[in-house]
């Protein structure tokens, strides 16, 4: 097969493929970055790149516009290299995080009084007897005589540790330090296991992870006290491989794809854990055990487990109990006999990032009414009290993360986080994350530019851009009908920036899964919405919405403001009660085992749901009597808007 | 530092080397082979080489004539690279198999009624639940759900295994075959381990393997028959790096050195299995168990234990009761995730060949007073009946193994294994193994030597040789007084071969050990030898040797010849047994538990014995009245001899 140079600008390098090659196989074989949020499919326009030679074969594209690819660009994914070519990278989006996700030991409290030990791990030192001619028991059946004496008889030893045994009590004058598992969690009267001996005192630490498809977070923990020595938070370096979960399982199914996405995670864990090692000085080989939570897709990423069945009906995934393994098992960078607690989850969209939110909220212990949604790459809901639960997912897509919007990116540097649209000139203003010129839109600017086109009348109840506005921020795009945000003078990348009528339509599809989401599982169980007594919000995400927004364009029910609870990371605060305590640790187990999970796909009433809420706020106005009187105020009489 | 150019013949190879390197090194980076039965500590003189160059510096040695010296040979293990130099390396000593290594199934009976699965791996079909829309549990707790109802609730399912379950349940339409280890041998009421998951049926299989200082056997067992489907043996490929476990705790003190041997013997282990494969069809990864014997060192080093306490006061082991492992945890090629149970040891110098051979050998279930000996490379020696055993170790040095003594060969081809000498004439005549010319003299050659030279009274009851006989066949040499067996025209080498007085002292001390053994076993149990009522020999050693002529020499008791009973390999056959049954791993177990262990170093009569056995066939010859007789009678009235 011939092989073509492809010159790559503006790094100067040149690489060799194959014909048939894809350019973004080539950039990465040149070990340059190019960012594919979608997975490759073509769907997400971000891996656009300018194309200069003959020896391309563009496969058409939605994301660019005849415009676009006159001049000369092509998204990478889907363009096949058959001759020469110099293709230029356009500066990738660099991701710098708005979240202040370094927090120190002081701003998370313990949540209840830690008792050491109880949640497995125990450090302590062993007095051996000194062999002699006459008492010559052999090394290892000292220590289990020790261990047995101290209340841990049988304990495993794994081989490793048999094999520095020797030296060790031998240096240590035969009373070592010892770090012992006391008891497996899925074991609860099995062997205790020995996970370290030295000569040397030992400070046991453990790690709460939480694996975001977007962020992962984690908090080291002393075992000693129970207290969170040093927080971090980095974006998951798996996002070059795919931005949701059904790009990241399409990744995995490539040649190589599950090794990637599992070492990526990895090295994005061993980042977090470097940067608390600078701050703490624990070193992540004092690290004892690892709780981690994440959604059914990222767990399965992060063990090695090929994810495929998720994403073909009947979605099933391969586990969501998983049992405890070793740190080495999946080249985790922690001492390699550390356990590694993947926590349980229910279903194969609804992972333990939900189970431990559950955990974390407050759901499972209260009487009230509870909804917890968890809107990360995707929507997850929870409604119930602490008698029972059940649960949805909701594949509400990448809009509210940016992806699938024109100019849509995510909560990083640029961003336009919230806009205010003036209901007499229809001029809007708006705040930049990090205040300076915009690049584009992130979530909670496109809730926020979404309710204020809507409340303001540039856009109808179905979502229609209105043409005939004497304004020239509304005009006919390359995209179709647009609202124009910010000229190309007042942005960063010197062009306009605009929301498109299909960026509506994408975010309309986004809210309206969610929002039905929520009337199904109140519907399963045979309650109102209205009776709902708290809304507990988890992610990222929530941080920043506006909840008055929200509700405006009909993803939050419309209830009082005051029922609702922005949590945060719901996810991590659960893991680590799982991390510091068994009894917490069972409860998580509990939920997980006892919570009803509806399959959306299949049940028929979702998609009436579904349909009913791809107005703003909704086709029956009347669920949402605050937006009602607003929007009628506003916008006058048009009672009819675009609802059926 | 100075790098010097060896060239190394007949090879016609270079290497370079820095200053100080041994000459043996320097053979060994270039790849080639050079024989260290010693460790590499001067002692065999096996290493020897021709050496040209001045850029040499000989430590000293006894072990080479200084007529050899000055013709310019040099033990490549203790000479020192100053300068460059041309090193040319005698043939090695080629290991030719004598003993019928390789038997068929036919030749080995399944030595009790058979029940498949009692040794704890079952191979079945399960047949699962396919999963719907209406019913979505995990593929994991499907699996869990189906072994629960075949009777194993709660099994471990391994990691490696649930990352292949998702495609295999679905390739076989949810109905895998599995194989299980039903309890792991030291958690008797633990849960089962799933071992394999697969779209096709399973035959397993198990190996039982004795990991001898010099041999390896091993034995493929069906574990559905409890057959023996071959078995074969070769050579420990760590021979190379020493002939006795001492020398090999000196290597693996190395930098290296423990890795080194431990890939040695999976080496060896390897070759073995490929060797069952080629003659059975069953591949190494159908192998789903691995039971194994061995001395103390042997397993230590198979484990990657570091062996070095085991040679220093007070002889303490790390480990003389391994737990099982998994056989991808010492890299074993057999089935990642078989179990390899190493069987139980006493002691830093009774191990596991001796327990098994024990059960093999019935003496823990016999009410006769029975002496079990198992003489390799080292000598072990128990004695007891059914209700009690007692144990000792003799470092009997490996002259038996024809190291130690200057024409001293293992029993392979060219080696003299059998010796007569005519009383009138005193002109011996021999059989060779393999018939050709004789090369030297292996460990039952030289026992009937020293034998025959006794009797005729060649050499006296002190071992040394009457130089005043009327024969050119005893003569003052190299080495001192020797009596020549061959002539240099009737050899293979071109060199008289001969038994010189240091190789009768050293053959002395052997079995002046092994007896002193006895004696001191004997007498810490308040019995005398001659009660003994049954002789068990094990190893391969004992099925060459001759009775009569080891009672001669002081070797054996003098006993009735019909109570000596030669086993061949019992450590071999008690690994099969306890690989066969979990009554006869128990019986095992009791065996290594309740063995009474002697640590002869620390026994103050040992070394009063030892001075007594020094002599042919002892010091009191009253105790050889068989020996007594045909002395008294062939070489006349010298009762006194060399005895004090």
């Amino acid at each position: 097969m011939a092989n073509h140079k492809i010159t790559l600008q503006p790094a100067n390098q040149t690489v060799e493929v194959p014909t048939g090659s894809l350019v973004a196989e080539a950039i990465q074989r040149a070990g340059l970055e190019i960012t594919q949020p979608c997975g490759g499919q073509g769907r997400c326009g971000r891996c656009a790149v300018f194309v200069q030679g003959d020896g391309a074969r563009r496969r058409s594209t939605l994301r660019l516009s005849a415009e676009d690819l006159d001049s000369g660009y092509a998204l990478a994914c889907q363009t096949v290299v058959e001759g020469d070519l110099t293709v230029t990278i356009p500066e990738q989006e660099r991701i710098e995080r708005r979240l202040v996700t370094d927090k120190t030991a002081k701003t998370i409290q313990v949540p209840f009084p830690y008792e050491p030990g109880l949640q497995g791990v125990r450090a302590f030192r062993l007095y051996l007897q000194e062999p002699s001619l006459q008492d010559n028991k052999d090394d290892l059946g000292r220590l289990h005589a020790a261990l047995a004496a101290a209340g841990y008889p049988a304990a495993d030893v794994p081989l490793t540790l048999v094999r520095r045994l020797g030296s060790v009590l031998r240096e240590c004058d035969w009373s070592p330090w010892v770090v012992l598992e006391v008891e497996a969690w899925n074991r609860p009267h099995g062997p205790a296991r020995l996970i370290d001996v030295a000569t040397d005192p030992i400070e046991p630490v453990a790690v709460a992870i939480d694996i975001g498809t977007t962020t992962v977070s984690a908090y080291l923990v002393d075992l000693t006290t129970g207290e969170v020595l040093g927080s971090s938070a980095e974006y998951n370096g798996q996002i070059q491989c795919g931005e949701d979960v059904i790009s990241r399982i399409i990744y995995a199914g490539r040649d190589g794809g599950l090794a990637e996405l599992g070492q990526r995670v990895r090295q994005t864990i061993a980042e977090l854990l470097e940067r608390l090692q600078k701050r703490t000085g624990v070193a992540p080989s004092q690290i004892y055990r690892a709780t981690v939570a994440g959604n059914t897709t990222m767990i399965h990423l992060f063990l090695g487990l090929p994810p495929a069945s998720i994403r073909m009906a009947p979605y099933i995934p391969t586990v969501n109990l998983p049992a405890p393994i070793l740190a080495h098992e999946i080249e985790l960078g922690i001492h390699p006999l550390a356990s590694v607690d993947c926590l349980p989850g229910v279903a194969s969209y609804v992972g333990s990032d939900i189970t431990a939110g559950v955990l974390a909220c407050g759901l499972s212990e209260t009487d009230l009414l509870s909804l917890f949604i968890d809107v990360g790459t995707n929507g997850e809901i929870v409604l119930g009290t602490h008698d029972w639960q059940v649960a949805c997912a909701c594949s509400a897509g990448p809009a509210f993360e940016g992806a699938g919007v024109v100019n849509g990116m995510r909560a990083t540097e640029g961003a336009i986080e919230e806009v205010w649209v003036s209901s007499g000139t229809l001029e809007p203003t708006w705040r930049v994350i990090g205040g300076g010129k915009p690049r584009g839109i992130c979530g909670s600017g496109l809730i926020s530019l979404l309710a204020e086109l809507f409340v303001t009348g540039v856009i109808d109840r179905g979502g229609n851009v209105k043409l005939d506005l004497d304004t020239p921020r509304v005009r006919e795009g390359a995209h179709g009908p647009e609202y124009v945000i910010a000229w190309a003078s007042e942005t960063s990348t010197g062009s306009d920036l605009a929301l498109t009528k299909v960026d509506v339509d994408n975010l309309l599809r986004a809210k309206a899964a969610i929002f039905a989401g929520f009337s199904v599982l109140a519907t399963s169980v045979g309650v109102r919405l209205e009776d709902v007594q708290q809304v507990l919000v988890g992610g990222s995400f929530g941080k920043y919405i506006n909840v008055e927004k929200a509700i405006q364009i009909g993803l939050l029910p419309d209830l009082p403001w005051d029922r609702f609870k922005f949590l945060g990371n719901t996810a991590v605060l659960g893991t680590y009660r799982a991390l510091l305590s068994r009894d917490e640790r069972d409860r998580l187990g509990r939920i997980a085992r006892s919570m009803t999970y509806l399959e959306l796909s299949a049940d028929n009433s979702f998609y009436d749901a579904f349909t009913a809420a791809l107005f703003l706020p909704h086709t029956e106005i009347a669920r949402f009597p605050s937006v009602a009187s607003i929007w009628e105020r506003q916008a006058g009489g048009e009672t009819q808007g675009g609802a059926a």
